[in-house]
C-alpha cells in the first residue's frame, strides 16, 4: 500500500502565497477531513480533475486559512497519482500549520524529490527526464535552462530509445543463431551488422563527447586568473563579477566564496578562479602557493594571463615559458592591464615583446573599466560553446556520462568481436552489457541505491 | 483603462515550484500569446473559471517551461478581475524569464500589495480586511495568526458596520430635526439617544482598549532582562532564545540583532531586551549606560530581574529600590540564578531577604538549564494575554487605533453635547466626524496617500 505524501513545494520563507502539495491514494480523503469548500454544494470526491475549489482549511474548529485547492485526478497529474495542491497565504506559520494538519490527518512527509520519484515509478517520465527536472530547477543561465528543457522533454530519451531498439533487433538476430547453433547458420549478415554497430558506436560516442560542453554549461566554464602579484587580478575579478550581471545563485556550491566566483556572461556561466601571484622564488612556503596556482591552471579551460603594462617583470620570459607550459592545450588570453597609464609607443613595444604569443590579447584598465566589455567578448569566444538549440541533445550529467562511456566500451568490444569473427554468444554478451548501461540512464535498469542517490539531491517538495 | 499586472507571488529563491500571478482586463489575452495548451483543443478564452490547463510557455519559438495555468474569471477571483496563476518550475531563471515574457506581452509589473489593493478597490474586501492579509502573511505565532484571520474574515469590519449603522440612524434623526428647526420638534428622544451614544462609546472604547493586547501579540511582548553585571543575563537570554523554539523570523525588524531577540514561547511572541548591568556608579559614561537600562525598563511590559544566588550585591537594597521604582506598574519576575551552586539553607536566607518583594520568584540555573521551563511559564502568566478566540475582535493596527481614538473623542463630545443640551447642528457635526474616522478604518474614507502607505508595506506579488 502506497503512502500519501505531502510537502511545501514553493521556496522557503515568507511570500504572497505558498503551495503545499499532496500526492497518493488518500489525497482526497485527507483533504475532505480538513478542507471545507466555500460553495457548500461542492464535494472534493466528486470534483473533476483540473478544477479549483475555494475554501477554508480547519484544524478541528480553528480556521487555519482561506485557500484554493487544485484537483488533479490520477493518472492526469505530475506524479500519476491523485494530487491536490493547496495554495495558501505565504506566512511561514501558516505553511507549517497546514503541513502539520496534513500529517496529522494521514499524510507522510515527502522525502526530497519524492514527487518526481513517484512520477518516474509511475511511468510518467524516464529517469533521465526526472533528473532534468532537478537540473531545470537549478538552471541559472539560458544555456543550462535550454539543455535541461530539452532533456526533460525527452530529447535524450528518444535518442537512447532509438539506440536500444537497434541493439535489441541486433541481439535478437545473433541470439536466434545461437538457438540453431548446431546448424551453423548466420541469420545476421555480418557486413550489415558491422555497419549497424559502427553507426551505434558513432551515436554513443557523440553523446558521450557532448559531456565536455554539457558539463561546462551546467557547472560553469573554469577560468583561472594568473599573473604576478599586484598586476590587478583582484580588481579585474571584481569588475568581472560586479558589472550589471546576475550572480549565479546558490547552485554551484554552498559557501559564499564559491558562489561569488560564478558569473553569467552573455548566457554562459563562467567560474572564475583567482590564484596566488606567480614569481620566481626559492621561499618554500611561497613555492607551495605557486604550486597550487599551477594546479588551478590545470583545472581551468581558459587562462586569463594578466600583465601590468606599466611595470613588466624582469622575469617575463621565464614566466611566459612557465604559463605556456602549464596551460598547454588551453585557451590563453593575454590581458594587458592599466593600459590608460602608458603611451601608444610603449604599447607597440609591449606588443613586440609578445610577438611569439599566439592567443588573444586585450588591452584594458580594470580600475577605469576600459575595454572590459571586449574582455567579456573574448571570454565568450574562448568558451567556444556551440549554441545549444532547443532540440540538441547534450549530456550534462556525470552519471549519464559514465554509463555512456561504459556502453561505448561494450559496443567497441562488439566491433572488435565482429572484426575477429567472434562467436555469437560472446557478441550477444557484449551487446547485452551495452543495453544494460543504456538502460541505467533511462532507469529501465535501476535499484534503490541509484534512485536514492538521484532523488536525494532534489529539493523538498518536488 | 486599467492595466494588467503581474508579479511573482511565491517566496523569492529556488523552490520546487513557483507561482506567477496575472490580474487585469488583458489577463487571458496576454496568456493566449505565450501559453500553448497541451490539449490542442483547449482555448484559454473559452476555459471555464476555476479550471486548470496544462501547457507550455513559449517566447517566440523557445520553450520556457511546462506549466499549469489556473483560470479565475472576474468577479470570481481574489482581485475581482480576470486572474491567471502560472505554476512553473521554481528556478530563479525560469521565474524571471516568465515575468519578462509577460511584461513583454502587455503586462505591467505589479507594485507591492497591488493585487490586494485591487481586491479592495473592486469591493472584494474592505480596507481593514486588506490590511489583515498582510498581517496574516507576517504572522509568526498562533495568537497573531488567529487575530489576523479574524480580521480578514470580517470580524472587525462587522463590528464597525454595526456602529456605523447605529450612528447613521442617529444622525438622520438629528438632521431631520434641523429641517424642521423652525417648528422646534424633537424626533429623536434625547433619553433614548443618550443610551445609544453611551452604548456606542462603550464599543469604541472597548475596541480601542484592545489595542494594548493586539499590539503586544503582533509585535511581541517586551521583556527587559535587568540585573547587575555577571549575574548571568546573557546566558539566560541565550537559553530563552535557543531552546527548541522557532525564532520568529524577519517580521519585527530588519537587523539580525532585533530578530534574534524575538521568540515564540507557547504561542506568544516575546521581545527580549538585554540591558547593561546596573550598579551604583559615579563614572559618567557608565551612568549613561545605566540610564539607557532604565529607559528599556520603561519600554518593557515585563521585567526579569536577575540575581546571582552565590554573590548577592552589597547594594542590594539600593538596587531593589531603584528597580521597583523604575518598573512601577509592570510585572517583575525575580530570577535567582546559579541555584545549583547554593545549599537549601542559603536559599531560605535569600527568600527571607526578599520578604517584602511581591512579584513572582523563580530559582534557576541558566547554565545547567534548571527550571528554565518554569521561567517560561512564569513569563506566559505575566504576559496576561487573554486567550484570543477565533471570533474575538482585537485591534492590532496603529492606524486603526488612532482612528478609534479620534472616533472616541468625537463620540464623547456628542455625549457632552447631549448632557449640555447642545443644538442638533453641533451634535450632527460631531457624529459626522465620528463616522468619518470609523470610515477611515474600513476604507470608505480613503485617499491615494493612505492607500499608498498601507499597500506599500505589502510584499510584492500579493
Amino acid at each position: 500500500m502506497k503512502t500519501t505524501i505531502s510537502a511545501i513545494s514553493t521556496a522557503p520563507g515568507i511570500g504572497g502565497i505558498a503551495v503545499i502539495r499532496v500526492s497518493g491514494p488518500e489525497t482526497f480523503a485527507v483533504c475532505e477531513k480538513v478542507f471545507f469548500p466555500a460553495n457548500k454544494n461542492a464535494i472534493i470526491s466528486e470534483a473533476k480533475s483540473h478544477t479549483l475549489l475555494l475554501g477554508e482549511l480547519r484544524d478541528n474548529e480553528e480556521s487555519i486559512d482561506e485557500v484554493v485547492l487544485s484537483i488533479f485526478r490520477n493518472p492526469h497529474s505530475f506524479t500519476g497519482e491523485d494530487v491536490a495542491e493547496i495554495s495558501c497565504h505565504g506566512s511561514v506559520y501558516i505553511q507549517q500549520r497546514i503541513l502539520q494538519l496534513l500529517l496529522a490527518n494521514g499524510c507522510t512527509l515527502a522525502r526530497p524529490g519524492e514527487f518526481t520519484q513517484r512520477a518516474f515509478l509511475n511511468g510518467k517520465m524516464d529517469l533521465s527526464q526526472a533528473e532534468a527536472v532537478a537540473d531545470l530547477i537549478a538552471s541559472g543561465s539560458a544555456a543550462s535552462h535550454r539543455m535541461a528543457m530539452s532533456q526533460m522533454r525527452g530529447g535524450f530519451s528518444n535518442e537512447l530509445k532509438k539506440l536500444r531498439t537497434q541493439l535489441i533487433d541486433f541481439v535478437s538476430l545473433v541470439e536466434l543463431e545461437l538457438d540453431f547453433s548446431e546448424e551453423d547458420v548466420e541469420f545476421a549478415d555480418r557486413t550489415h551488422l558491422k555497419m549497424l554497430v559502427t553507426e551505434i558506436e558513432k551515436v554513443i560516442s557523440r553523446l558521450s563527447g557532448s559531456f565536455r560542453v554539457g558539463n561546462a554549461i551546467k557547472t560553469g566554464i573554469p577560468v583561472a586568473l594568473v599573473g604576478e602579484t599586484n598586476v590587478g587580478k583582484s580588481t579585474l575579478l571584481n569588475v568581472l563579477l560586479n558589472e550589471e550581471k546576475a550572480i549565479v545563485s546558490d547552485i554551484h556550491g554552498t559557501t559564499r566564496d564559491v558562489i561569488e566566483d560564478s558569473m553569467n556572461i552573455g548566457g554562459v556561466t563562467f567560474r572564475f578562479i583567482d590564484t596566488a601571484g606567480i614569481r620566481d622564488t626559492r621561499d618554500k612556503i611561497e613555492s607551495m602557493g605557486i604550486e597550487r596556482t599551477y594546479q588551478k591552471i590545470e583545472q581551468a579551460s581558459i587562462v586569463l594571463w594578466i600583465l601590468d603594462c606599466t611595470q613588466l617583470s624582469e622575469h617575463i620570459e621565464w614566466l611566459t615559458d612557465r604559463i605556456e607550459k602549464k596551460a598547454a592545450g588551453k585557451k590563453i588570453i593575454l590581458v594587458f592591464n592599466k593600459i590608460d597609464k602608458i603611451q601608444e609607443e610603449e604599447r607597440d613595444v609591449l606588443n613586440h615583446l609578445f610577438d611569439q604569443f599566439k592567443g588573444d590579447r586585450i588591452y584594458i584598465s580594470a580600475k577605469n573599466r576600459i575595454n572590459t566589455k571586449e574582455l567579456e567578448n573574448a571570454l565568450l569566444n574562448a568558451a567556444q560553446l556551440p549554441d545549444i538549440q532547443p532540440d540538441d541533445v547534450v549530456v550534462n550529467n556525470v552519471r549519464h556520462y559514465e554509463a555512456l562511456e561504459n556502453a561505448l566500451e561494450s559496443i567497441q568490444r562488439v566491433q572488435e568481436g565482429l572484426d575477429n569473427g567472434l562467436s555469437g554468444d560472446f557478441l550477444s554478451q557484449d551487446i547485452r552489457e551495452c543495453l544494460h548501461f543504456l538502460g541505467e540512464i533511462t532507469g529501465q535498469i535501476s535499484n534503490d541505491e541509484i534512485l536514492g542517490n538521484i532523488f536525494g539531491k532534489f529539493c523538498i517538495g518536488k
